[in-house]
């Protein structure tokens, strides 16, 4: 569910384009499945979204992306965060001394630390799996002493390690922004992958926008079982969006 | 994961049996799954020990239970926790003034209230969905000030309504144990749903031991992904154990 920060940006950024949203409530998290259930659950959520006619697919998932690497799908083109929030990230760096947040999938798949490196091979980079961050945000305690004490358990050894730009790399974590911001203070740029991934494709003119008013409407919110923490963090995060709900098997 | 502590009960009750322990770590954690879910994954696990030519099965998780209530399944027993730990409950709280912990999928089914009720009509029961606890205990967060913070902020409202004994609904949670002690003090009667079982079983006598010497071991330990928690779980509760592993598919 941690994609609906992904989607949030990319609403922003592109508000004219159609979107379907599918997130697979049945069997998440993700982040603690290791790498072969990963791909395999990702193949079948790619073959799902490919028989509805998308022009193209964003892995709005860290850890899927950490795995399924392919940059398309059947031919259909497949777009990851990944990259753009390890060049962002490199980008806004000074010091090139850079933190890395994840599930223990990503963090394990090293691909942050291979991605910043690819675009700074002089670069820092320090990594932190949170695994307690998921389910935080999906209870949606998102300014709590609770998650404050928890990020500050994660983040302090990466400040000790003198870092100047930290990558929130689930996309589950902006949900968290406030506390991890707490615990960073303001010397320390925070990277949220979604934005950066919409800021880019928004610079690459990838996608052609269609003219206003042909957005599709309300947003299709397809999930594998039914969950609190759909309504919750829609509430949370578009609470201005109108959705339409439909229970999917993948 | 959290039936390890179950099967660690009825190591210590029946250590002449022979066990296979399936964990479906692809797709844990189920309390935060609907009913249907639910169900339809615990019946893949059934069918998937019915051809194991097992003589019973343990289904160790209260959210499974609290969704999957056949006492029997194809001619095999079926054996539950939910009621064994409502019965010892009902037997040891003085007040009657009952608390339960559990997951989400737990609390909402209101089986525990309706078992409890079922053998003390006049009994009080106040419940507590605790979603955090289950990544806690994956994380072996045993005695953490984390988990301290957690416990108290689920358990201090039972407290509050003068409970004298409180149920640790969900398998995961004995884990936790020295954490939710520190918060209920000596005064709380805490509830062990595997320790429950077991016990009831034992007076009941309706495992017939083996002969001592031919219990299976190395123990079988099936599960559906590979997971850093089942080996971090099996240190904390079954340190002496052997154990083989296999990775299967339901």
């Amino acid at each position: 569910m941690g994609g609906l920060s992904v989607l949030k940006q990319l609403l922003r950024v592109f508000p004219q384009e159609n979107y379907i949203y599918l997130g697979d409530t049945a069997r998440l998290p993700y982040g603690t499945k290791s790498a072969g259930i990963i791909q395999q659950y990702a193949e079948q959520a790619l073959s799902f979204l490919l028989q509805k006619n998308v022009k193209a697919i964003v892995i709005a998932c860290n850890s899927v992306s950490s795995q399924f690497r392919e940059k398309s799908f059947h031919g259909i083109p497949v777009l990851h965060v990944i990259g753009p929030a390890s060049r962002l990230a490199v980008q806004v760096s000074e010091k090139k001394s850079i933190g890395v947040l994840g599930t223990r999938a990503t963090i394990e798949s090293g691909r942050y630390r291979d991605s910043i490196l690819a675009f700074a091979p002089e670069a820092e980079v320090f990594s932190q799996p949170c695994p307690l961050f998921v389910p935080l945000a999906e209870e949606a305690l998102v300014d709590d002493p609770i998650t404050n004490l928890i990020s500050y358990r994660y983040i302090k050894p990466l400040l000790d390690q003198g870092i100047d730009t930290l990558i929130m790399g689930c996309t589950h974590y902006p949900i968290l922004r406030a506390s991890i911001e707490k615990v960073v203070g303001h010397r320390v740029s925070l990277i949220d992958p979604g934005e950066a991934l919409a800021t880019e494709l928004k610079y690459q003119n990838s996608f052609v926008p269609k003219q206003p008013g042909a957005a599709g409407r309300p947003l299709k919110i397809l999930t594998t079982d039914s969950s609190n923490s759909v309504r919750i963090l829609l509430d949370l995060l578009l609470p201005q969006v109108e959705c339409v709900f439909e229970f999917v098997t993948l």
